[in-house]
């Protein structure tokens, strides 16, 4: 509602060229009143060739990101070359490419003047003479969004040749791969959609009066095709593109375009951002358990050796066991004399280890000195640092004299944490695991009579590649 | 696109009546190009007089069913004559309330016909001259969906005089309060959005010319408020709203809507469903832990005395615990000598316990013959049966000679069991049980030298009242 009223007073002209748009940005009005069995066909068409060629785009920005982390790796200097000459290429295609079309003379009957003066507008001048118009500079020389709303367009099907439409969408198909991925900020989106929505109007075009469907509606089943076989999320691009034309009727048509495409382009390789997860190295894990844990127990995949603290541990453990491993939880154990046999006591946090330290309330003798800590500390001492703000362990000091001293760890041990038995299906602990969102899963033995923890399970050990190392014959080559 | 293609060939005329509907319900075309302060107050009234009337409804239905309940419960006899009463009742509302509508002359230039002729049709004549129509039998004589559409409709917004809105929001709002409940297939949407549409009509014949907002328009938003005061499901009305509308640029003011209603009616009583599944006492488990479990742990909950079985059991033992407990689940136990020290083998369900019994695979010593029984069975005898399919307790014959003898349970054991610590916070374990969806998670215990197992958590065992009886204090009245 305060869009729409701060919409309505820029309409007066108040805000310059803000609040040109709306709440709804593409407004198909193209009516699906019939579609016959020769549209479906080429729904279906449109959907595989759309499948075809996002996953085309998957695998080449996958080969120009690789290519742009070497370049990037080398430094700034390089970084900076990078995003000049795709700046310079980019600007020679939008500024060079119109020059090859045909200029089209101005159709009768228009609400907006043709050509367009000024910066805004849809009907590019560029070189043609007066009344004349250059249709590619129309799409090159505009805003995305407009361009995207022209293609989307179904008032004047004729207002793009043919030809014109096939360089544009050559041209931003290679410019979008190779513009991702430099040191700019650049998305996929838009990229993809207006690719897609030439894709599509071309294809309506060629179709002609083949089909009752208009270019316009083509145009969006094209996009719709594209962002199902590079993005391959479906419900979203389904609510995306509903939100972005106002058409509950097209959902229909949009879904199936989309189911298509993305059930294609799933044959040949993976959407683009599970891909870029993947070239990051970042740890994701699937939601459902992969069919070979279910033959693995979960003290098969537990990496050791594991570290853990007394309850009441030596400073100078605590500060080489931060120095010297990177984990983030460590499990304390209770040893005599404070309980009868060891136990698990629960686990600590780095992060909560190094506030105790620095609070340096360290006892000469191995005695309970939970009281006094908590004493010593507010409950937002302990609070989660925002992004980089935490202490590190570079920030610590501790003297010779303080490392011999103890510290008591229960006050801050989470003694609550989330166990599995050893014999544990790993199916059933990476369920555990992933439904639960943990970080530290503790692995508990069956029998008695050994240490209370086995080991730690963090996502790492649910990898594919951790548990393809350690049994080479259970896992599926990927 | 099957449905469209259907609706398509019947559109000819094919199949009778059949056909009449589209993709849209109810296709609400009225513009919202600008609202004011004064619409955004209106809209604020609708909001929290929908929120009153929801949950009063509510609460009304909630007496009814506990009525019904108490009159059903007494035999068949009692439930038709229920069932009778009712439909006479609401037969005798539809047919003699329009006796006290006024005639109203048929409005000109109308592409209907009116007075309409035969059964379907908006203008119905009932007892008025020619060239007039009654507005209230319009709206009683007709299906729901017709009765719903007329109300939506912005055509003629003097189509149904403010009185007779009254009368038809009256009852609409008292039949559908005494109808849900009886032995009929009946729901609670239909009559809501009815009552909600007339109630929104009136609102909007009452603003008149105060407002730039259609009274269609109020009709849809009267229906939204009081969806949202007796369903209270945001997301899900907003979806369905739009759904039958196609309008988009309504969201915003539907969203408003429900959000006040819902907030004006959560103050009073909760959702009819919520009503329905405690009434029902059903073992509902909120998503998020009480406050109060944080203080307790597992242990605290369990209640026992605690059934439990050894790897080999004595068939005369299983049948008796089948037979006097309801228990689905029963932990395993194995035991010298078929391990060093007593330990938690798994949990083994009731339905599998019978299937094993029915197959007799019975030994005259205590010895695994786990391999032996595997062969007898397939895995597909212990697959879930169909509701009220599967093997009872009744159906077994085990002789008294069969009872001494004793069945290796382990084939049947389900290894991998959930297990949490007895001093885990009884928070964490209800979130590891809600999350993950079990029916029985195993409580094992933290010292080591006493049953490997403590009990059986339930959903039972989570639920507020078995809590508060346990522990009074802790847990807050409600």
């Amino acid at each position: 509602m305060v869009l729409r009223s701060l919409i309505q007073f820029c309409r007066g002209g108040n805000c310059g060229l803000f609040g040109q748009g709306g709440l709804i940005m593409f407004d198909v009005n193209s009516g699906v009143s019939n579609y016959n069995t020769i549209d479906v066909l080429a729904l279906i068409l449109i959907g595989v060739l759309g499948g075809l060629l996002g996953s085309l785009y998957n695998y080449l920005v996958d080969k120009v990101l690789r290519t742009y982390a070497v370049i990037n790796e080398r430094g700034p200097a390089f970084k900076i070359l990078l995003v000049m000459s795709v700046s310079i290429l980019t600007s020679c295609c939008s500024y060079g490419l119109p020059w090859l079309a045909r200029c089209i003379p101005c159709p009768v009957g228009l609400e907006e003047k043709c050509p367009t003066i000024g910066r805004s507008g849809n009907y590019k001048n560029f070189q043609c003479p007066a009344g004349h118009y250059n249709d590619l500079a129309s799409l090159f020389l505009n805003t995305n969004d407009d361009a995207i709303r022209n293609l989307f367009s179904s008032n004047n099907s004729n207002e793009f040749h043919i030809s014109t439409l096939l360089i544009f969408f050559g041209g931003v198909y290679c410019l979008g791969i190779i513009t991702y991925g430099i040191a700019i900020p650049s998305g996929l989106f838009i990229p993809v959609i207006l690719a897609g929505a030439s894709y599509g109007r071309i294809f309506g075009r060629a179709l002609g009066s083949l089909s009752n469907l208009n270019v316009g509606l083509f145009s969006l089943l094209g996009a719709a095709s594209f962002l199902g076989g590079t993005m391959r999320m479906t419900v979203s691009i389904c609510v995306i593109l509903l939100e972005l034309t106002n058409n509950l009727l097209m959902l229909p048509l949009v879904m199936l375009v989309l189911l298509i495409s993305k059930t294609v382009a799933d044959i040949f390789n993976k959407g683009v951002y599970d891909q870029i997860v993947k070239m990051k190295g970042l740890p994701f894990l699937e939601a459902h358990a992969e069919p070979y844990m279910r033959h693995l127990v979960a003290g098969d995949v537990c990496s050791g050796p594991l570290l853990s603290f007394s309850g009441v541990e030596k400073v100078g453990n605590i500060v080489h066991a931060l120095k010297y491993t990177r984990h983030n939880g460590f499990p304390v154990i209770d040893e005599p004399p404070f309980s009868e046999t060891p136990e698990l006591c629960g686990i600590v946090l780095r992060s909560h280890l190094l506030v105790l330290l620095n609070g340096k309330k360290f006892t000469k003798q191995r005695v309970l000195s939970g009281s006094n800590i908590l004493r010593r500390f507010h409950a937002f001492d302990f609070a989660k640092p925002g992004s980089g703000k935490g202490l590190k362990f570079e920030d610590l000091v501790v003297t010779q004299e303080e490392m011999e001293m103890y510290v008591d760890l229960h006050p801050i041990t989470n003694t609550s944490p989330y166990t599995v038995v050893e014999t544990m299906s790993l199916a059933k602990a990476a369920i555990l695991f992933r439904q639960l969102g943990l970080r530290h899963l503790c692995v508990v033995p069956k029998k008695t009579g050994r240490a209370p923890i086995v080991g730690i399970l963090t996502r790492h050990d649910f990898m594919h590649e951790h548990i393809s190392n350690l049994y080479p014959h259970l896992v599926p080559h990927k």
